[in-house]
């Protein structure tokens, strides 16, 4: 078994969220519950076919995203993963939506950092079994940075 | 550390969902959230208990499957993992009822494909870090194989 | 890409929640879904930043259980994973709230055994995937242990 | 404004699911979610589309079923409100399915009984306030009448 | 039909839960649902059978609350509702889990006020309709009533 | 005990979202819901306090629809009932974040058609009942009706 790192190619800020399903049947249910979550949403999702055909299936209201995403899903190479792309819009806005979807076993991650997925590779099947998800911390908050913080969650509107 | 691949000995048509919980009380929780989930479900579910006696606790409405569940357990031997191998049902009709059991983690997949767990072993104790979840894809999904897919899943009744 | 094992430095009995999640709202929001499960609740909460200044966010209603969450999240360094150790509470009083929590993509695992992250690292940044949770198996439940297994829920007053 | 009740017609041991919903697209959406709930599951569903045309709108995989259920939404006839009648499946197999449907503000009740709906009218349009579900009790439960349920439960596999 | 007003009889600082469920499997689930929520919980539940001998099931952790759950469910006296009386807990800290039981239809109320059910009966049997929970407005919150709404959540500890 | 009904005052095609809560916690929770739920979402939110000052809880990002949430809210007042008022969105892009809030009770209704509340007073304290969402029935869907659905719910790009 080998590990690799793959990047995955997306504009700066898109945020991008690669999880684990299950049957062709994601594609369609993650459309659905994406485009439900946010009026006028873009995105662009592709899912790892593993049996049969064994095809990218992809979907999306995008079709610079919906490339995007096939692209980072063919890079990945890896059975029953998924992976969509957003633009005009957060993961916060649709992941719980997604977690909720009958064929997602999980999410790895939701992020608009650079973003690399550590692939496992055997008999030429692959697996993705973590990510590397921007940078690693610097040092701890203070009270200062922590009044940062919660300013501006509040400034964005998220709190009050 | 050692990282190692254990494929999942199981019917070829056989569901199997793995994931990683916490407390035994899993195994019950578990088990009464697949039995209400459809009528007549034949299932066998096992648990990897990681303190104290370390047993794989297990249960089932058919003691096929558990004894399978079993084994699969014991072959991945990594402590709060737990194995459910489904007979006459799909990962869909018990997945969102599994992950949403109080003492369950993660789900690392749900599939009928030829399934491989990578587990990592340090000082005799072990975990599950991915899965390879049936074959890498082979090509990308065109308009003809999109109106296919469209199709079977009219065809299988899911979607109108 | 190197791979190593962190052990979470903790009270042997104290539990410990570890996931993967996006953006420092994740540490507003599981603070108050952690609140509000348990009245009286004693845990601390830090979540590594992964962008801009990269600290370690934190927050928790115990001085001390927040400083080892830190430390705990100092010691793992991968981006956007968050660590809640809990007091006086178990991981089946606040699991399900976590994971319903819009920034939380997977958690990893609750415990209150022995725990050793894996954590890859490549160029500086890390990633977890996976964790060795307590002990390997180290037999199969027989009809006593079953019954000592359902006798001892329903003396802890989970089930009737 | 006038109280009436609604008498709902059906087979004596068929189970009913009345709800308030919002938008005619819950039509598709429940039965999608009942769809994937059990396999091969009988149910019918009508919906009472509350603007422009005002048709009740169905669908369902056994004709009497779906048949049944429009006759219930022609009786109770109150905007958005939606009735499930089951067929060889039970109210626990499907009603956190539709409850989570995203159209479905709630479920009035879920049920076999003999079951009356209380429908507010007004100026032609009506609404529906509330059900008559059953009969009324008749006595509380002694140690025994508790045995009994218990054990009854784990006879149907309920509960272990 | 008949319409009535029940006032429920409990301490001034209680909280109670009254909703509307599906076959007596409630007991048990609600149970659990709210003993696995906060460690050394005390409560009671009451729910009236409505087929069959019609009995009140009941079940909880302190004897008083369950006393006084049956007579409010012996008052209100109608199929399938369910009363669940808190002692040393808040309905935030159960309110999720109850919502999310596969027999809970809806939840009327969840209220520590004066609370009066609205109950319809016909032919001897009867259902809630509604809830009349405390007193009606007085004002509309001003900026210095919004800060002090504010401060009070911060000073329990709710938000941040 | 009194039953009147009270309309909402709203524009045309705004949607009105009203349920049943408890504490006024609820304004922040449902606020913080709403807002991550779409980016720039424009809503009102009032909430009837039912103890002590008694006063209508309100906020929101736009101010002319939280003075109509207020005056809904007033016109109805009825202890822990509120009312969401939506601009720029629709009830299915935040209806199962307010359901999954953990002080909403029940959702009454949800809906953008003319919406008279109905409502129970005695001794001065109020409670709503019921809805009458829009117009009743006038039809049965045939087989054109159902195809212009279908297509129109693909036009919109909810399904596929």
């Amino acid at each position: 078994m080998q590990l690799t790192t793959v990047e995955i190619v997306k504009p700066a800020d898109a945020n991008v969220i690669v999880g684990q399903a299950h049957f062709i049947k994601t594609v369609e249910d993650v459309y659905e519950a994406i485009v439900q979550a946010v009026p006028g949403i873009k995105f662009g999702i592709a899912f790892c076919e593993a049996s049969g055909p064994c095809l990218i299936r992809h979907s999306g209201t995008d079709a610079e995203l919906e490339k995007m995403s096939i692209t980072a899903a063919s890079a990945i190479g890896a059975g029953h993963v998924f992976v969509v792309i957003l633009g005009n819009a957060f993961p916060i806005n649709v992941l719980n939506q997604i977690k909720s979807v009958s064929e997602v076993c999980n999410v790895f991650c939701a992020t608009a950092n650079k973003l690399r997925l550590i692939v496992a590779e055997e008999g030429g099947a692959r697996g993705v079994i973590g990510v590397i998800d921007g940078d690693s911390p610097k040092g701890v908050e203070d009270a200062d940075a922590q009044a940062e913080r919660r300013a501006m969650l509040r400034k964005f509107g998220y709190k009050q």
